[in-house]
């Protein structure tokens, strides 16, 4: 018998069961239309791979209580793929969806399963093709008991750090592929802020591309370390085979998107969380795709031209603590999310675990999530990662430093919106008072919407 | 017969009838609960009142085709009104849902009666109650030969700017909710541009509640001019009964929302449209609600405290330049917004005629809306307002006195998010280059999304 069942042999799917095999396990595979198995042959021959044609073989090769890892099409796919496989399957049976899948989706697949007696996980998977081979971060969420069957399989494959799996039960219902919704969210603030980082090195410090490469690769060894800073010098040393130029300076800036950081973003407003990095990182997207008219306003609306700053050196060290400051506030927001998901839902997220599945194997893998963990370690009920000693401590000494580049981003008339959105959110949340009286007060006058004091408790209303 | 029905005697359907017999027309009332109709009768006696307590008799007592406009709570309730009444109308009849509802649901709406030949038309209201009795803003979407049926009473009871009435056909289907949406949208936005504008007053400038008074009614005689600055004079000018301090000052700084802002973001975000400075103001909504984090915030993060600036009356029209481009970007990203949705889901929205209805009864009237119409009225494609003459070149004039504010508040640790979004808005807007190059070459990296170039068509990409 099988120990895991893999439905769906698309690249993901493909790697994933290569990854499972080379860690022991006999896996049966199995894909909608022939052909894809048939690559699967040769792509991953492996005397304990057990290869299938028909569905109902496919279940029927699994040792019970059955684990069938499904990676599928998000959507209606994942939806038919499940109502095929239902009636196939026996109380206490596992399906494992490891597609991009809605959260929403995916609470009301656990529900719809549970009713059938089945167990539904999702679980959320990033690191790419690669990842998916050689060790994925793994965010799995629905049973905790169901879990602890897969736990064995999912925890060898996921990636390792400090002998730690990038794995771990997260929460409730859907809240694995929540999980991943948010890790992507945080990946478009990440990739942004660093983006901006570059273009003030580039357009303000003068730096040439391959230096700039260097000066990430230096930064790298040290607090901002990161898999995305690391992959950006790669990018910035790899020449055009066609013109001999920094291939970064002909890809056209205009960036896509597939829903995850919009998804984010909505939930976000459902929640009530300022998360407005994530959002600005999102809008920047948006914004990049209207070349042709940025192009023409490029020339009809007036702005300062970027000047070049002598003092470069100097501009340096501050321009590194602005980017750290950026992105402490940017997973402060992001982690803010999973709190109030985790109370808003009852999903009871271990935002402990979630910081420490990241450190691996995903795309936002960085040293600073082991002060992140660490934060919750010390207080599960964290409020606020800005408040914990090592961020409070971290962001004190560099907040000027942010300052001083937004300052000068803006004096430039350059574009960084997650730097600024940033440092918003910072002089936002240390404001005791917000000004949101005068809101109130304009509410109240044309709306009749109430207001409270500040001196004594109850719900007043002013006739203007 | 009565030439006109009004379902759900709440406060603004009682006002909205009481606007309507003034104006003339014969008016049947229903109320689902006798109660609300015994309060009309009282609160609005009238020879042309015509008080229904059975649903059936108010229905026959209408001309046809029938025309009942509904004012009963967005969402279910306004479902089972029209389950309940639609099996006593006949093909032609007209129904009007006057209430805040979401444009999902109004879109479905209209389908579901059209299958009953029942014509359903959308109508957004702006004004509070006091508008709904005087003369609101009207903003009607649906079937626009329906709407031809109802103008005469709908274009009577609005409001009327110059001879025009402030109500107009605006696009089909559920469009009419949609123009309401976004109105409250740019609504949040200006609001919160105004409170930004006097935090800067009194923490940086150094005037007293009563001299901003003085200095917003001053501006409000000029390009400034709007209902919302006219209140905030109003306001600021209010003593507190109890303490004798401005009434402002004894407000709580927590400000509420009810949704339209955060669906008019969430929708920006499945539109594709870099919607920022609305979404921050309901962001600051949000961090306004966190006032206990706030506070104990306040003494843990580090930052400048505001310094007064000597130079006061330089300053002062610098700021007031700034909240005039901060309030022209709003209002662009909100009609961007517009125009994204009448292409995507075909709804030939009126722009022009949207600004002109604007004009009077709503909330967010304001002089700047005939320089809004006048662009439309030029160019009915027009992409971006800013590119209209008239705003190209105020904001031209203008966006270094917006730049100066935002540097000064940043330098002084004051949150404006809403004045800083407008600038990093204006600043991405002109950017020729985006510096989403970055963004893609980081997607091709890690999840071979691919590119395109800048010097080439094709997509390509790249084993990095």
């Amino acid at each position: 018998m099988n120990t895991i069942g893999l439905y769906g042999l698309g690249v993901m799917g493909a790697s994933l069961a290569g990854n499972m095999l080379n860690k022991g396990e006999k896996v049966a595979v199995y894909n909608h239309t022939p052909d894809l198995t048939d690559k699967f042959k040769s792509d991953f021959p492996h005397e304990n791979a057990d290869l299938h044609y028909d569905l109902k073989r496919f279940v029927s090769s699994l040792e019970t209580p059955r684990k069938i890892f499904l990676l599928v099409t998000a959507g209606s796919v994942t939806d038919s793929v499940i109502e095929s496989l239902s009636p196939l399957l026996d109380k206490g049976d596992i399906i494992m969806d490891g597609g991009n899948s809605n959260f929403v989706d995916s609470n009301r697949r656990y529900h719809a399963l549970k009713e059938q007696r089945i167990h539904f996980l999702g679980v959320g998977v990033s690191g790419g093709q690669e990842g998916a081979l050689k060790g994925p971060a793994l965010m799995p969420g629905g049973d905790e008991a169901a879990y602890k069957e897969v736990a064995p399989v999912l925890e060898k494959i996921s990636a390792q750090v400090n002998g730690k799996a990038c794995c771990a039960y997260v929460g409730r219902e859907g809240s694995g592929h929540y999980v991943k919704m948010i890790h992507n969210g945080i990946e478009y603030a990440d990739m942004q802020l660093i983006t901006e980082t570059y273009q003030i090195m580039r357009n303000i410090l003068g730096y040439t591309v391959e230096e700039i490469a260097d000066i990430f690769e230096e930064w790298n060894q040290g607090e901002l370390e990161s898999y995305l800073l690391e992959i950006t010098s790669d990018i910035l040393r790899r020449k055009d085979d066609d013109t001999g130029r920094p291939l970064v300076d002909v890809i056209l800036d205009k960036s896509g998107q597939k829903g995850t950081g919009k998804w984010t973003s909505q939930n976000a407003l459902d929640l009530g969380v300022p998360l407005s990095i994530i959002t600005e990182s999102v809008f920047a997207r948006f914004l990049s795709s209207l070349k042709n008219e940025r192009v023409e306003a490029a020339v009809k609306l007036n702005g300062p031209e970027p000047k070049l700053e002598t003092n470069r050196e100097e501009w340096l060290e501050i321009l590194r603590q602005a980017l750290f400051v950026g992105k402490i506030n940017a997973y402060t927001q992001g982690f803010q999310q999973y709190k109030k998901a985790s109370d808003e839902y009852q999903w009871e997220l271990n935002l402990r675990e979630i910081a420490l599945i990241f450190r691996g194997g995903c795309i936002i893998r960085a040293s600073i999530l082991n002060q992140i963990s660490a934060a919750y370690d010390e207080d599960k009920d964290l409020n606020n990662l800005l408040l914990a000693s090592y961020f409070n401590d971290k962001v004190n000494d560099y907040e000027s430093s942010l300052r001083r580049i937004v300052v000068k981003a803006v004096e430039n008339g350059l574009y960084v919106p997650c730097l600024t959105a940033s440092l918003t959110y910072y002089d936002g949340y240390r404001s005791a008072e917000s000004g949101a009286n005068m809101i109130q007060a304009q509410r109240d006058y044309f709306g009749a919407h109430t207001y409270q004091r500040n001196d004594k408790d109850g719900v007043f209303h002013t006739e203007w």
